[in-house]
């Protein structure tokens, strides 16, 4: 799989905590105007004048939520600001900040960690977010990643996940189920390499999903695009954990019900084939895999003329009375509950 | 040592993560202002109208910050919150609220959780700091705390490390040493406990010390102290990591040299008397044992008159030109350079 050929390994030792932080950090930039002062005291400095603040936070376990047999650390770092910013698109919110704290055994050589924060540098350049802050530290075992990320939002606009009303259209950004199928392809990867160390996989029928596995973009330009349009949604939240999974939280927040429409899933043609390949139903996937972090919202019908045919937003439901509950209409007009099946970290605890 | 002898352990794969969350955190009231949103969305929602608004984060790595052995989860959780608070106050700010995230193995459950969130609820009432959001998932092996506090503060009454200049009067709050000597006194009995597990320490000649080291308090009311003075301090820094390595990054940010009295480093009866047990210099200790959470400040000589005699603040020393270094004037008169050799997280990889 991927392999560091390079030779260089400079030991964490070596700097110490202070000159590490420094090294990894001297490079970023301040861009934002709500940014006072960032790394450097005790505490960073913001000012958001009148706007909203809003603010989440993720930690990412090796081992748990990412391995590094097949995950490239630039990918990583990449892919652990986007889990956050996600978070913040989904409150119809800008993000404009982020702190990275990581905890690193010493398996871990300073070029690693430089790897790791070349990809949460490039996701901050692209995003356009400050990185303010954060923690280094050492681990007894594996690498902890925990960011946090802020944005802000005027007071009007902010969208929660409790707004929904019975009526509204149910929209999905973009395809889902494709990060899923991309971490089975990696899996079985991992193992066929396990076999024969040199074996070199041919991921090129693949490259769409794997990409969605390793590289997700956070809708960013979803919460621009619902702007321009002038929609906005009467709720909102991202899918990390798997469309079912967020589905029920929207419902509960909002207490209504839903019917999901088999049918209107948007899934990329990739995942289809490699669901076929697999032998995984690709409605289960759609419902059940995570990590696709494109944003789920519900909207007002009189907004259905605004978004309707844009092909970044997809009809997929509609919110119905609480005592409906909550259900999948399957294509042959079934109708089956919705219960969350999604990713847990906890549930495989080790 | 200290022993659970609570006989209730309910695997936390019993509740899963939202449950988990849910159940740890239903009870956090939100009584700032400012706090628009708390735990339940995407992200929480804050609102700092005209104040500015400071951050800071920490990552507690199990096994490298603290060893569970000696360290009740009760208090581990109101540690953790004292440190990140710590960091506002030396800003100058009040803490206004936090995020909690943790990684734990599945050697913990749900009650030494519940252990741990209670001493992070109790550190959030006393300190009056709102819980608003945070993370909850698996490690592979110990427990993991991330915690990022806000805090808010009027733009003139931000207090940054960059600002002693020649002739301020260098002051430090309460005592320093205690909490690296409490250490010392529980390594100590914890090797003693191995030998004989029937031995039950008497700490009663160490309560200080050992209170220093598992329950250190912020110094929140060492900021309300210095507004009601009308004293503006010109620089200011929490004393995490020893009092040398914090004199140091006050010069450095600020481009100025110090001279620091050894003879004026306010130090505990009990930390002399402990460190004479221990045979170890206490100037040592005061310079680099760390965690004592104590505020390191500059003010201007006109404000000295506002805080003579008053026992929680300590003038030690002065702030001089940049070219005249950093020493330290011994109890013999001797200028000896200040050198950093505070507690790092990152020397002793493991």
């Amino acid at each position: 799989m991927i392999e560091d050929k390079n030779p260089k390994r400079t030991p964490l030792s070596e700097l110490g905590e202070f000159k590490l932080i420094e090294h990894l950090t001297n490079h970023f930039k301040i861009s934002h105007k709500s940014t006072v002062k960032g790394i450097g005291d005790d505490a960073a400095v913001l000012n958001y004048a009148k706007k909203q603040v809003v603010l989440s936070t993720d930690l990412l376990v090796e081992g748990v939520h990412f391995d590094l047999s097949y995950v490239p650390l630039k990918h990583l770092g990449y892919k652990a600001v986007m889990v956050n910013l996600s978070d913040v698109y989904a409150m119809n919110a800008m993000a404009t900040q982020i702190t990275v704290s990581i905890a690193v055994s010493n398996r871990f050589p300073l070029e690693a960690l430089e790897e790791l924060y070349a990809g949460i540098s490039t996701a901050a350049d692209l995003y356009n977010v400050d990185v303010i802050g954060g923690d280094t530290t050492s681990s007894t075992s594996g690498l902890i990643i925990s960011i946090t990320a802020l944005g802000e939002v005027d007071e009007d606009d902010e969208v929660l996940r409790s707004g929904a009303k019975p009526n509204d259209l149910v929209v999905v950004s973009g395809d889902i189920g494709g990060a899923y199928m991309g971490l089975q392809i990696l899996e079985r990867e991992k193992e066929v390499f396990k076999v024969n160390p040199n074996n070199q996989p041919d991921l090129s029928m693949y490259t769409y999903i794997v990409e969605r596995q390793l590289k997700p973009e956070a809708r960013k330009d979803i919460v621009e695009l619902l702007k321009k349009l002038e929609v906005k949604p009467t709720s909102m939240i991202d899918i990390s954990d798997g469309l079912s999974s967020e589905v029920m939280h929207l419902c509960k927040q909002s207490n209504v019900g839903v019917d999901i429409y088999e049918n209107k899933i948007p899934l990329d043609p990739q995942v289809i084939s490699t669901c076929e390949e697999f032998n995984i139903d690709s409605t289960t996937v759609a419902l059940n895999g995570g990590e696709d972090y494109e944003l789920l919202m519900t909207i007002s019908q009189e907004d259905y003329d605004k978004i309707k045919g844009n092909p970044n937003l997809t009809v997929i439901g509609y919110v119905t009375e609480s005592e409906r509950g909550m259900h999948l209409v399957t294509r042959a007009e079934e109708k089956i509950p919705i219960i969350a099946k999604g990713w847990n970290a906890l549930k495989d605890l080790p």
